[in-house]
């Protein structure tokens, strides 16, 4: 079972046990974003990980294993994004990609963070002005290689 | 003096008197990837700011009063970004993006994080196994209106 | 069922039931544009909203509560878009988009007109030489936070 | 004196003298939108609207001649825009297309609002949750000829 | 049914009944090029003409009824055209679209040739030579409205 | 002198003597949609039409030389065109285009409209109800070769 | 049956009875390339031909009635080609072409090699250093019409 | 001196000194398509060459150098090619190139044609239908190593 | 049986039988990344090999058959690549393709690495600072031909 | 300076002096590729590997200092490459790229080759049958973090 059918069959189970990806992902053990971005076709579980996910969701066999095969990843959007909530990441690279770059080459020197070694979280600020999106991005520094 | 030029007044000038992002960022009186962002042409500072921010960097008063105009965004890098640091940041809308949007959705119910009600900061977190770039994105919660 | 499905069912039941935009609206209880962009897939109705909208079209539930979840927007057109009446709206953003930055960077200061925050409205005006569209944008001035 | 650079001296000309859009758009006896897009390279204005720009702005002959030359228009921002504030534009179209064109379609039949036949109005309307910006599009309609 | 099958449909009849676009346009009663342009899904037909050309062509009463529908239009085919018929048209644009603009500029003033309220034919010219194809592109001049 | 410069050197020209298009192809001798065409860098004078035009436009030697050199055509609009005047051409092929291939091949059997063998013409037909653009196209057919 | 359901049906009828395109070819009466192009749907057959194709091939009736149509060209394959054999004749336009145009304009004059009264061979020449093709593109020259 | 400039200069003496690319390429003693391809900057000449090139041309030292440095080739034409005389040879690659491969295939098994040990010459046929362009392309054959 | 049916049943038979692609390639008597390249569609197997991965993966004869069939190669992924392990291929190019230009020229003169005649190996070289991935590129320098 | 013009320095100063990249490489005491792609602009030398740099070369300060600086990498060619010998690695992740991730995905798990720990070599191998480049790609796997 490809991919593709396999996330639509996550998500077809998830909606009909009406379960968050919050509870998907404790029952898993792993974080939220990760559990996630792995049932969407994006990371690849371990046999352990995709048993729970399969026992809480219901998923077929067929299913599970194919959670555990390294996906080909990205081409779950086009890019540019067209929906807002994603654009809205792409134009924060525009408007503060420059001042990224110039400032990581300062703190770190001349490299990247990785997205590799990564890991993300989401999470909820609440204020009176209206509640806050809080995404950190966590990515190793790796430095250019000279040889 | 358009926003480029001006740009380029500001490299040669930091250049020359061999002042960081930061040193520049603690004079102007705010953070640091904010004033890097304004000064690379893509936020519009007032004109205290333009006027501190000229003064540390020695700047000609058509430069500083440039700083203050609202610059038209997004042009400084052409997309996908071909430099490896800024294309990691695309790669991540791609890899991270769907659960990105499930999440938000999840928490926060139908809208977006706002890149212009929108702040962010770039931290070293120092790591024996390598030094990590800690991004943090942090940004209004826009539900969208029903009319 | 996803959107794309969901959106055709809308569709077909609306052609069937030879029903009128205005009236599905009128029923569920919200502005025109609103309800014929929650039906086409690009908005979340309220769950009193779609049974509604599920109770005037004859919709099955399954149809109705997918109405309900957020959807992945902008996929429904491709951009530029091929059809005249959208073509002539993208034509408007590349000659009068200059000076909509410029008026509203004076009227407001820098920042946007939001397009979450935003509602809009399609009338029609007579007029003995040609009746004339009137679309109204109103959108929140979201000014650019410094930090 | 091509329209790209009478543009520029139209610029240098009111940053100079301090105008706004709206003074000089009262001086010309215009609306303000036509006055600024006419004055960014978009429309073409009359001798004596040419001579009143020019009049106060204080341009040469040359420059206020080339305001009067139908101009090649759209050149002047790429697509999709990079700038924020013109990307909720075109956002809005990606969204709320394809109910404009069901609702077009059901209130005029077929056709299109024309781009060219066409006025627009920015206005500003506090409101103590935070300002509105209203924008009215105002086309005539076109019936498709049918032959 | 949607349009595209609704082509499909006019054409398998076409083909079976061996009719000619000249012999189903001259029943339906109107001109070879609008009435082709509609049975290929890219104009709206009354549902007099519907019935007519239903009628000529054997078509289920579902079809008849999807040619009064307004169409999305231009999706049937892609641009740059690879029929080399169709990028003939396509060459003719870049190479003679210049003079087109000055010269339409000059005789009728600043606007365009309406494509909307447009009709257009396509004769044979007889030519010992070489038959020679004339196609008449016959559309309103629109002004730019000055507001 | 490159065609890009003569054309810049007959525009000006054009302008400073204040003639018309019309006027000019009627001093060359030729169509005025050529002459036009020609000035424009999109087709090739022959030394004598090369000299009538550097004549009535009193231009350069260099410059009426260079008009009788085959230009590398199609590189002064980009594609799609964003000038509205232009982009309308671009609109009829996508939409009358698969009517304007049937009926081609219809009448004249496999096989396209030359662009080369190609003559066109743009005139003014008035209208009380609004004066109307009448272009003809006329190329000679060109059947496939079988072999 | 449309162009591409046909040409699977050649495709699979060759491979089934083993034949070559050159027997395919010898058997039609006509040359290689075009016999080729012609099943793979590029090119449009005589009844004759269509039935002599039809024969060797065992196809049914309805395929060889689709290989009389003329086709909608060119979507075959996507630009630039990722097949190699392919790309190296895309390389060679980009290598060779500014030379050819050079050329064919000091041998022809202005105008071009035409690609509708057109033929083409492709041979082998063996070398002992090894084998060369050898493509031989004939196409009339058709000379810019003045007018 | 990079390529463009010296492309330049080549062009300018030629021009001036009213020498044709077969009177160079004969001083140059090689074939007529690869010295002009040579001149125009996508191939490499010995130093022999470049001064002989230089000689009859009248190039300088420094242009003549130019000539012997491979250069970055293909970037001196955009693809899809505007030019008419170009844009037939990439049409002849989306019509003919499906039967070209599969001719390719069957006479000479896996592999392509080389584009780099590869010649090519451009004769004029005189006919007395139209003269014919014949453009031989002789490159040698590579089968892919299976390893 | 077409190329991308085949692959997916090659791929289905080596998961069913867990075996790896070392395995078959040791069974097929081949390189480890040519036997991968050719059961995913790139590359053609001699009957014998086709036999052999027909044997090891229990493949249908119509399966083993269409891989010795050259197939239509490059369709496989789309470019830029959005897997991450290939876009850093891809990013390679970008940063170190000038200088390999620069270097091959230098080293061979002016031609390029055949792509054809071509072999290639990735290895694991274990390393306790993490482990590297050797992959070694070895293509026929081939010299451009001058005629 | 930025580090076009310093690219530009430094090739006009190699040309100049008759200097190899080999020689210049061992000057510096860096590899052959790494210290030409960091002349090139797409890497960062030490203060003393551009002191060294400039030595050789005879490089005014200011181009020294420059290469110190992080530079905007992948801005120096177009994808994909128009130049044959870039192509040519183009075209090898197209069709060997699918080979390359199962290969990789099966030796180490799931990750990538990191082409920032990343080193290359770029070398010949003398071969009566043909010399052949080969080329040695060498990165740190990065397995994907899991959290």
């Amino acid at each position: 079972m490809d991919r593709t059918n396999s996330t639509l069959k996550v998500l077809e189970a998830k909606a009909e046990k009406q379960l968050s990806w919050a509870a998907i992902a404790e029952h898993v053990g792993a974080a939220e974003v990760w559990v996630t971005t792995a049932l969407l076709g994006q990371a690849t579980m371990s046999p352990e990980q995709a048993a729970k996910a399969g026992e809480i969701l219901g998923l077929d066999q067929e299913v599970a294993v194919s959670l555990t095969i390294p996906p080909f990843r990205g081409g779950a959007i086009q890019m540019p994004p067209t929906e807002p909530a994603l654009y809205r990441l792409y134009e924060i690279i525009m408007v503060y990609g420059p001042a990224f770059k110039e400032i990581l080459n300062e703190k770190f020197g001349d490299g990247i963070m990785s997205a590799i070694d990564y890991e993300m979280s989401i999470e909820k600020k609440e204020d009176p002005k209206g509640d806050r999106v809080i995404v950190t991005l966590n990515g190793k520094f790796l430095p250019y290689r000279k040889f």
